[in-house]
């Protein structure tokens, strides 16, 4: 039996996994699970799985549910404490970190301290640390494994490979919803238009992230971290139909490629059998039915922040968390509709024109460029006309 | 260092085989090589890779071969015997196994029974005989690596998954010269025009079994014996471009696939340095220079042999021995211009109508089926009208 905690239990890629594991209950027992300050969906779940832990975020819901569950097996924590409490589950054999955003980045930690294997669906925590969070995976003697369809088809690709064969992988990108829309287009499409993502269904933060092309960005920087390449040996290539999820190029010009349909339970039941693949009912790609895979280079003039994300993985230090904070609170204010589309760009530029990029020996020096970088997107975001 | 044989060293996989082991002076030396009657051919080769041992097949050039080679360190066997004699060379760790046809089915076998690793680049000694020698190659317990590009894909995949886990492979096809044609300008192409290969330059028998899409259907019964899967499990897609040389559907739904340029030197350069890749200078798949990948299901209509294929799988024993045999003997016959290109599929049609299947308990139950069908095809290749 293998003990699961789910932190971001409520979201797209907990249901997903809670979806699985509801398929196999001989094999999987969910010991934690996190939310934000969903406590009615926490407490569906809770009476489904019956974890001994779990936590929410927010003080004010976690009461609420405490109220409901008295009788209940499961205790009930809260605030950013509780969260870390249950990344560290005495019993749990996997953490599925899976809370959007930069949040993630402490009970991502906090379950690598406690020497638990980590499979990891949000990116930013290795977009921000990356090297933190390999330094202490390695002191820890634990793997991370990715859940992201792109990094998910990597790494699938290299089991059973030597690292030094890699001579470049290619990450595969939709090109979201505005990949034929020309730049004035762009610039004032309401949050509606540029969410419809074209093949997945998503999180509202990584769907707009998806049309900015910034996703494909933040993955080239998870992807350093996680296959231990530099910037060189990472291409992205646009692949509108997303039915080839990644590839690698072996240094004998092998290339060997995962596909499948967009559905994200693929990855996350990859990761819950890992090392070993199960059967699970779902749909099967057939290639004759969709007919066609078109690939073209991206267009860096028409979406500036993949180039960005380069320049900010190839600078090191500090950009990558500023990118990312920048980036975050842009995507916020966009969903708000306090800017338009085409500030989300400038925000991001000028938060980043502005900061003197420092090593980051420690956490500290990652979560003050994350505070800084959030105050000076702020400030670039009320400065900018409202749509 | 690692002692190579090549049985067939002058045809086209020979040829790539010896330019892959040219780049690699430190890793491989050339041990032993055979050829039919390029006796020419062969001299050049001894002279640039010494080997100790070579046989000629044909008794005449190899005599004339010995006159010109008379102070060398190089012993020429001839015939039969003396192919069968390198394939079993005392020194060799890899034999290539590359003779074109029926006639490489003895010398892989001999090459097994002494207990050498066997990479396999003819798929006929497999459709003839795929029980016997992979009962062979357990009892000595080697291995057999593939080196036709669709079944290097599939095992290049396979590299680190476990066998239970496969859902179906799913093997690529050109659709060859001829996929466009209507079946009465099919009828009567001329050599020529059916030998003219979309995307790979290969040897004659096994272009025109490209045309028939017969090339495919020997695939399928080669897949089942080198992975061990039944019919149901291999499928075949048209795919025109051959850039994903072939795919595997596991049971979550992940389909893998391997891609690259139609150039024979990458699954070579696999099974040399297997089970490690090594760097060479080739050039690289661009996705955005192919621009588009297409897939359609295989018109079983237009391509009849393909369909009688799989029913030879599946009937087993004899069938695909007697399969194979007509098919050879037919494409030699339309090659010659005896009988037009549409006669292929009936000579084969007849002289399988004609068969009656036996089960294949040794290797002369296998010889005995083509031996039989190569007269009876040729009966029906006599009776067809002249082209």
């Amino acid at each position: 039996m293998k003990k699961i905690v789910i932190l971001g239990a409520t979201g797209s890629i907990g249901t997903s996994t809670l979806d699985i594991i509801r398929r196999f209950p001989d094999q999987f027992q969910v010991v934690g699970l996190t939310a934000k300050s969903s406590d009615e969906k926490l407490e569906f779940l809770i009476k489904q799985f019956h974890p001994s832990l779990v936590a929410l975020q927010d003080e004010r819901s976690a009461t609420n549910l405490r109220k409901r569950l008295s009788h209940s097996g499961t205790e009930v924590l809260s605030g950013e404490k509780g969260i870390l409490e249950v990344a560290r589950h005495s019993e749990a054999d996997l953490v599925i970190s899976a809370i959007v955003g930069a949040a993630g980045l402490l009970p991502t930690l906090s379950a690598i301290q406690a020497k638990k294997l980590v499979a990891i669906a949000n990116k930013e925590p290795l977009v921000m640390a990356g090297e933190i969070i390999q330094r202490e995976a390695a002191l820890n003697g634990v793997s991370i494994l990715p859940i992201d369809s792109e990094h998910s088809a990597i790494f699938q690709v290299l089991n059973g490979e030597e690292h030094r064969t890699i001579k470049k992988i290619i990450l595969t990108a939709s090109g979201g919803p505005l990949l034929r829309f020309s730049k004035e287009m762009k610039e004032n499409v309401s949050p509606e238009e540029a969410l419809a993502h074209p093949n997945w269904e998503m999180g509202p933060k990584i769907s707009i992230d998806s049309a900015t092309l910034m996703n494909k960005g933040l993955e080239i920087i998870e992807a350093k971290w996680l296959f231990d390449l530099p910037a060189k040996k990472i291409d992205v290539v646009i692949h509108p139909q997303s039915i080839i999820h990644s590839m690698v190029e072996f240094v004998d010009r092998s290339v060997v490629a995962q596909l499948g349909l967009p559905d994200m339970r693929t990855p996350i039941s990859y990761v819950l059998h890992y090392p070993h693949r199960a059967a699970i009912s779902l749909p099967s790609l057939d290639l004759t039915e969709v007919g066609t895979l078109t690939f073209e280079k991206p267009d860096t003039d028409a979406f500036p922040l993949l180039k960005t994300a380069y320049a900010a993985l190839e600078g090191g230090g500090t950009l990558p968390a500023v990118l990312n904070a920048a980036n975050e609170e842009a995507v916020t204010a966009f969903l708000e509709k306090r800017i338009s589309f085409g500030m989300i760009n400038h925000v991001i530029q000028q938060t980043l024109e502005a900061h003197i990029p420092q090593v980051t020996k420690t956490l500290d020096d990652v979560l003050e460029a994350d505070r800084w970088a959030r105050l000076e997107g702020k400030r670039w975001i009320k400065q900018s006309p409202v749509c």
